[in-house]
């Protein structure tokens, strides 16, 4: 029997409300097609789209967008050369690609915390499971230095900027992935769980570190891990595949990851 | 002859149209008081403020919120004892804090951006000053890489990160200060200036340094240099301190700089 995209669109989506101005949808491609092969990714580069089209997978399912913006749109890169060359290499290999970004973050509970959680081998933990973040416990107290040693070498990342003080022991900490590390979500989780320790993706950096110092100023013992926000997604997005290929065991699903799109000098 | 802090606000909104829902104002203290002393700071931190009290100095002029937030909103902090220790000191030693974001980019050119040239040393290759980024030719080549070591020492930072090839030898740059990191920013100006390499502050993970990522895979020249937004404003209130020191010579004025919000473990 023939799988097509759109049946593992229902898939995805079974279970799932999605906003009215959800940024999932068939971004290339089109969802009759026959399905290939699956390539699920965190973001959908041109080496990870070369990648699929020499192993022959059609479908790429994606949680950003692979045009530079969270809302996919291309009216503003008409007629530049790297948008264009991206473009036409999908167009001629026939490749769909599926955005997968608020569906896995509407699972109950949000399959990209699960499969960081996961990944950073933390499920015993977890204390709650808010729709933002994880609550976690680590009843014996770890630094917050160790701790990112533990975070990068549980996702083979070179570094995390931390700010606070690395030394303080944390009982308790928040998880939250992605673009969650903005000060409205952190520092009322802060007060309201009395965290230790933010271990957050991405933010603006005037917001969740600059209260971290002021607190740390002030003689309070607080302290942020910033992961990156694809080394704090991508284990979501691994988990999904790992689903898909149970799901169907006829396809050949893959996860792919990509190198850290930073490097530090 | 007393100085007021209307006097010193005067003085910086004199030649500059501020939008209408512009950030600048006095966020707090009073704009009648006189002047005992000026600090001039990016981020008006719990120590820059601390600092100023010791220094008997009552006026401060950052850049950024004291308050975590672009538009310094107070009212989602309210019971939080970060932001009451802050706000008590604020009050109680009679601090006023005036906010100087929009007022210093709309200088001529934007005086954030200039002096960042000036602490670079780089005012000799700017070819252009559009109002979101100069442009910057160095006709002898420089490798990415070596760039970032001068910007690294230039400003005294103990890392920035970097996209793409390191390796490339840029002519053409753009240097983009604070959050105009983003790639409706970015992008359109590496076309339409023939740039090799961007150097910004801040901007989000997805947008510029994933265009920069595809466009190495394709075979194009590109790199990106992140400094980190304070790293690439601070010199820029730096200068504005100079100038206030200069138009008020009766006054005490100094710029204060803080430790990066991030250290890399």
């Amino acid at each position: 029997m023939n799988i097509t995209i759109q049946d593992i669109i229902q898939y995805l989506t079974a279970h799932v409300e999605l906003p009215e101005n959800t940024v999932d949808r068939l971004i290339t491609g089109s969802s009759d097609q026959t399905v290939t092969g699956v390539f699920v990714t965190f973001m959908p580069t041109q080496h990870v789209i070369e990648h699929a089209v020499q192993r022959g997978a059609n479908l790429i399912i994606a949680h950003e967008s692979p045009f530079y913006n969270h809302h996919s749109h291309t009216d503003w890169l008409a007629n530049d050369p790297v948008y264009e060359t991206k473009k036409s290499l999908i167009d001629e290999a026939g490749i769909s690609i599926y955005r997968c970004h608020d569906i896995i973050h509407r699972f109950q509970p949000d399959g990209i915390t699960e499969g960081l959680i996961q990944a950073l081998g933390w499920s015993s933990y977890v204390e709650q499971q808010l729709a933002e973040a994880d609550i976690l416990s680590f009843p014996e107290g770890r630094t917050a230095q160790a701790i990112a040693h533990h975070v990068k070498s549980s996702l083979g990342i070179d570094y995390v900027r931390v700010a606070g003080n690395a030394e303080i022991v944390c009982r308790r900490a928040a998880v939250l992935v992605g673009f969650r590390g903005n000060g409205h979500v952190t520092i009322p989780l802060i007060q309201n769980e009395q965290l230790d320790l933010i271990i957050a993706g991405e933010g603006f950096e005037w917001e969740t570190p600059e209260y971290i110092r002021d607190a740390v100023q002030q003689g309070k013992s607080k302290a942020l891990i910033m992961m990156g926000h694809a080394e704090s997604e991508a284990s979501g997005m691994k988990l999904l595949a790992d689903r898909l290929a149970e799901r169907f065991p006829e396809l050949s699903v893959r996860f792919i990851g990509e190198k850290p799109v930073y490097t530090v000098i």
